[in-house]
């Protein structure tokens, strides 16, 4: 699983999360984590969360630390599992950053009460794809929120250690699969 | 998702993961986590992670908050998934609880680099098993540990809670999956 | 598994076959069997079974008994066992409400000859559809049908009979999944 | 799917209820329906059922006509879908030949009360397996139980009816999986 | 599985690369091999190989014998050991039939360093797809290539040796999967 | 995926085909192929092949080429796909070793029509295992056979040849499964 930190500025629309588009975008072949930091702004007719968009909701921040992951396996019950462990690790790497308390709740991270982060997970007929979004200026949330800036992180240093860790994790995962033995 | 506490004096010595050994102890049928407090010895032979077993390891401790989970799926990839997830709940609860940093390296827990937990996950030819062994009394581990006892936590306050946290996870899991619509 | 009658008048033109189209009509979530009375044109373009399709056939009834159910597992073989499950409970129900011998091959029920029903089910990427219809006024049927008028069954008794009976037999089957030995 | 009778005498024990039983048996290679008559007695231990050899049971009949299926798909949830098709399928060979009202509920059948069948379906880990066995003369059951030979039918006719009868329907169902379009 | 040889000529251009489109061609139900003789120009728009797309590639041959395989089994890790089985078929029967060396690297054939074919797998959502293309003339290629002309091979001789030795490959794989115990 | 030869004297006798044998001899973690050199003696009782076990048979050779191959994937659809293709991929090898046609009969190679290897996949609960014998010395061998000593190909540059080039095409099918886009 590789990771691939896109350098120039990118809204997130949306329309980022189908299958190949990190391929499409970086020439990334696989398994990956593309990062990267701009503005997000889903309209409701883009969210993929049904309940969102029967809600008429629709998702906003000024700037967030973006994650976009595929996983070449289209099988949502293992996409929904790996989804809440990026957050869990995010929330993880957030607390050793920032050294404030961050509280995860099912695939929403909070400090303080406040909402730090967004997330979705569905498939494609060929792959699993994640967005995981992190405020950096969480300005035009719906919702009590707060982001990176406020919490004095660099989003990059978050970037880079939030994929570093969850690659980390999803390798681990592979050994825990081939050294264990079948019980009766 | 069921949990079920098992109060009566039980040792875990590595017999307990097989498939249906829930429901042949406490008479639930399905998916469910069984807690209990009791010592902890797995001899070398009743190991079935292979590394530890090929080095010869036995995992002993005084007392345990045990958690014995089955989930009728056998699905190897699935299940070290959940069980990381077990895990990580494990964690954020007991920070909750004890008021201490508690850091999760993989599918253990450590406080101040001190080892907290054990944990193991498999499969039957029928489900997918987890234990997940919390030290209260750590006395006789083979490596710098740390127990509940010591964090003046209640195991049985902690061993509800967690259990109680991770069915809501997991149910929370099924409706992560049939409320999202798929993608290109 | 979830039970909803939609009571509005609906007619089924074969676009209600799709993901969702149960949660974003009613917003029952999940797993579900919606069930509604109206009328059946099914044109040969929306025809999912293609050999109906090659042979320019359309579905057609002035009112039938709906049954439109979701299983938020894309798993083709399953989908088509849920179905033949299904059609044989209707069968039953409706010996037991009509007291007429209802005859079933393989996804078509048959009273003396006489079609009684039309049924599919497919796949979409993230779960199987089943479509279900049982006729009330079979006029426009192109073969010689019967209706659950002439048989005097109340078509909402029998709406509600069934799906009853199908969530009831998908819930045992849940059941019978995990208390099994698996053997050798 | 092949059929094949057993002719010779043969009592059923549970012991054959695994894998590669038919073939070891018979010669036959792959996905079967294997039919004989004899008696049947399972003893508590021998039970896959564990509710059943929870309560201590066991499963006895003078003469009963037994259909012992393997379908090398091992998949729980599609074999107790098979199982509850075979089970329908013979509730209907069986009006048809009795003449009689026979019901079904769940994996077991019934004519006027009384227990006409036992059933049970698991997997080994290459295959599904199910055994469907019919009272021929119940004596023996420990519940109120009616046979073929009271209902006048000749146990090797509904044998052959019925085997070929779910023969027909797993042959159906692979047709009705490759002439379907999916849908959004 | 069945083969279909089309006889009327048909140009490939990516199109046929679809779900039922054997179906909806030849009203062939079900896994089958379509092979037929025309010749090939796949725009880079109507290219699913990701990195040939990346690259503006596109394919183009004066006259080539395609094969069109589709399988219901929309699995794509099987879908590209069956395309790679395919190739390794198509390689040893040219080789009997042409008498020449015929080199597989992945699924691309060489003789003697010219490219005798092009091929891809992918999945639809319910069912998987192959094309695989030989040249008979291959003017046009935008590499060094050979053709089944310059071989001195019957390009319907060969349609047919290969289908017939894939199926035939495909069912000894049936075979295989159900003669053999399982081990610990 | 790894490669592991195994250079100290070693006896094939049917007892190496099962999961983790590869872990346990070698310390090698995850999808593998061990190589080695030595006889193979596999009596009836050993055979995992019910057809050969029916028949009495038992596999002999004074010295054979030994691969044993396990992935950690119990999908044995796609463990005797792997097998065609390592049977394939040897095959090739030895053309390009031996200079001789090597004709590849499903899973089995001959030279001249003499039986040159034997070959068997099955799974466990947790991986699906292969092994491949190509014969050095095929004394002993119950049917007309050929060995690399008569071939002058030395067996550990075939062994070596043959490992690499299989771990090859596994590494080439992975990325054929993530650079393709599904189709409608």
């Amino acid at each position: 699983m590789k990771v691939v930190h896109i350098a120039e500025a990118l809204a997130y629309d949306g329309s980022q999360l189908r299958s190949h588009w990190i391929y499409e975008t970086t020439g990334i072949v696989g398994d990956a984590v593309a990062w990267f930091v701009g503005p997000c702004l889903v309209a409701t007719d883009a969210l993929v969360d049904l309940a969102d968009r029967r809600a008429a909701a629709e998702i906003r921040a000024a700037v967030m630390l973006h994650f976009l992951v595929e996983h070449f396996d289209p099988d949502l019950a293992r996409a929904v599992l790996r989804q809440r462990l990026l957050v869990a690790v995010a929330g993880e790497a957030l607390r050793d950053l920032a050294g404030v308390a961050v509280e995860r709740r099912g695939d929403d991270l909070f400090v303080a009460g406040r909402k730090l982060s967004v997330s979705i997970a569905t498939i494609s007929p060929i792959s699993a794809l994640i967005h995981f979004g992190i405020n950096v200026d969480p300005a035009g949330a719906p919702v009590p929120a707060v982001g990176l800036a406020e919490l004095q992180v660099d989003p990059c240093r978050a970037g880079e250690e939030i994929a570093r860790r969850y690659v980390q994790e999803i390798e681990d995962l592979q050994v825990a699969r081939v050294k264990v033995k079948w019980v009766w």
